[in-house]
């Protein structure tokens, strides 16, 4: 056996599944639902409170805190080369206004459990270990979600995040004031600051490892997505007086379109995910035609040509069946599917063998940070099975001893790049 | 010419087509919007405003103001005899959200002007004459509309009635504080209160007379309405992890429910009004798949079997296309067709070929409080054009001209029957 090979067995030892259950129970306090999930949205209060409990959690384990500018927040374990740029593990601490215990938290509180393995293992790496918690992942009350990573490989579009508002009208520039307030020890973090390597763990959000028995996805990349906001514009008209000759009547012409549109995506093989998620007509009275529909599409799709092909096609099927009515298309989102090659991949996949972990690779069907780590650092996941795939719900769940799973594997990963 | 005769004809010649077009613009600044239209909800403030407008008016006409449980308001011109049950016109002062200037205001301006000519003309009339402004004719704020003469002709049904609440959850029980405050020289009126006959000016949102070149309608009724509210449940679900087989989208099975529904009533001749108003998919975030929608049907037809028969289709339709969602379908309302026979019809036809105003006969599509009325007296309505039968819009538009046209006719009608 390798020095290394030593390292990654003490530190994989060394992942305590009490410990990080009890990390998920006092995280969950904050926000915490009557029925038994979390509402912890991007930089309220109980997003801040959150935030100061990692902080204490990281000055206890001997870690400095960094914060960039959109409020993303870094505990930093030294290594011997206090230059060389860090492996960097996390996720994110905001959770959907009916969220879970699980989603992102789990990211951020395996790091935490890598940082105690560490040090009660006694492992020096050669270069700093970070633990993220990314600002706004969910993008309920601010959007887009996946901001904080986003900011941080794109410093340009700061400004603009700064200045999006939530529907109460408070800009992040301005809930960021409190954030800033909470964690006064937190030293500024440039954006785009070197990173060596980033693993994020989380929960799959989907039923392939609780269906195949396994307890750890290696993930082989994030599924593309393209995001459409339709509107169709017709005219308000009189329910009971308005001959159909004579309506532009924007409900039917939408309805018209999601059912073509729907027809459009349908795959056999069910890979394509095509989902109108909003749609509600104006001015919503019982007896007026409706005058306009808005309506978002969110389409992914793993394969980028069948994404492009599929997604071409809304614009002019929405035209063809505009009717009497006008309609607007736009794309305010896109992104092609990322692929996670290289070091982080090869790592997770060969210290879940190592392991002896039940494993399989699977695809990510949900956005994570680790999307736009990817841009500036070879970065990767690892997924741990949640109950029944249901995510985004406060019912959210996952066991003890799935969560410790995949932090080992983590924790080697993390280790054996750290070291390197 | 007989007495009556030449009283007829001084009434009418008393109303004054500039002073009405004046009542209009004063009451549409109440709730007027930025596009020319009025946004005067069922008991908001400006709704209230322009009920303390009319009482004002009232008073400098010398009437007294009486005002029912529900807050419909009466202006009360006496007659001779004090104990004989009133002639009545009038129509609503509320609005649609996005409401126009005409609709409803003109049947109680056009009430307010037969008052200032019946005293130009200096005539007394044997039985009294009520201006009638019926609470909640649109039905926008509060479900369902056409409810403050509904709930006139139909007493047992004020509790129910005033337990209804907005989406803001304020109840009209609530809201009708302000409303009573705002009037406290009102008297209480017991509902169903004997009514001699009643005649409701209205704008004919729709196009017939414009087309035909007539300036009135003789109205013969009102077509049937039956109203449905149809919920879907499924789940809500992640757009991006979800497969097409594991979703219960309430989105993509109400809109296959619409549909079908369109299909199935559909009609070559184009007398069938199908029209869905509401449609809101829940939670409504773009990156959900919708675990619950709400819309509602609106259903007119001038036959009563033929609209039974297309009613009757709605439920087992939308069971059949809920796939693996659930659905529940309400009917909270439904009429018949009411044809309007007897003295005010009558009256109508005769005044309107007496001034040798431009007329023709012609069965409403909308509802209003007058079918509600002609359970309990003889009623009728008088409409007048409106610019390309555009109506419930900002742009509903109508000319001084024709509005004194039909003012001529009610003014006569309420005259003629007043002094039978």
């Amino acid at each position: 056996m390798s020095d290394l090979d030593r390292t990654l067995a003490d530190v994989a030892a060394a992942v305590d599944e009490a410990r990080l259950w009890r990390l998920h129970m006092e995280m969950a306090a904050f926000g915490a639902t009557p029925r038994g999930g979390v509402c912890r949205e991007a930089l309220t209060p109980e997003d801040i409170e959150a935030r100061v409990l990692m902080a204490e959690w990281g000055a206890a384990l001997g870690c400095s805190l960094h914060m960039d500018e959109l409020g993303s927040m870094f505990l930093r374990r030294e290594g011997t080369d206090p230059d060389a740029p860090p492996v960097m593990t996390g996720s994110h601490l905001d959770s959907q206004p009916t969220g879970g215990r699980f989603d992102g938290a789990y990211g951020v509180l395996a790091g935490i459990e890598v940082l105690h393995a560490l040090n009660a293992a006694g492992i020096r790496t050669r270069r700093p270990v970070e633990v993220a918690n990314w600002t706004n992942e969910e993008g309920g009350r601010f959007t887009p979600g996946v901001m904080g990573s986003q900011v941080y490989v794109n410093p340009d579009e700061l400004p603009r995040m700064l200045a999006v508002r939530d529907a109460a009208g408070v800009s992040i520039a301005e809930a960021m004031v409190a954030v800033r307030a909470a964690l006064p020890g937190a030293r500024p973090r440039a954006l785009r600051t070197p990173v060596h390597a980033f693993v994020e763990g989380h929960i799959e959000q989907a039923t392939l490892l609780e269906e195949s028995g396994n307890q750890v996805g290696v993930v082989t990349g994030i599924q593309g997505t393209r995001k459409f906001r339709i509107t169709v514009t017709g005219e308000d008209a009189h329910a009971g007086t308005t001959p159909r000759r004579r309506r532009r009547d924007a409900l039917s012409a939408a309805v018209a379109m999601v059912s073509a549109l729907e027809r459009m995506a349908w795959d056999r093989e069910d890979e394509c995910r095509f989902t109108v998620g909003r749609f509600q007509a104006f001015p919503g009275a019982p007896s007026v035609v409706p005058g306009r529909v808005e309506f978002a599409i969110d389409l992914r799709h793993p394969d980028d040509a069948a994404r492009r092909r599929i997604g071409d096609q809304i614009k002019p099927i929405c035209e063809a069946l505009a009717g009497a009515c006008e309609v607007s298309v736009v794309e305010p989102q896109a992104a092609d599917t990322v692929w996670f090659t290289g070091a982080v991949f090869e790592s997770v996949r060969a210290s879940a063998a190592r392991l002896g972990i039940p494993h399989m690779e699977l695809l990510s069907g949900a956005g994570h940070d680790a999307r736009n780590m990817a841009a500036i650092c070879p970065s990767g996941m690892v997924f741990v099975p949640c109950e029944r795939g249901i995510s985004h719900n406060e019912a959210e769940n996952a066991t003890p001893a799935d969560l410790a799973a995949g932090t080992r594997v983590i924790a080697q990963v993390v280790t054996e790049l750290a070291c390197g």
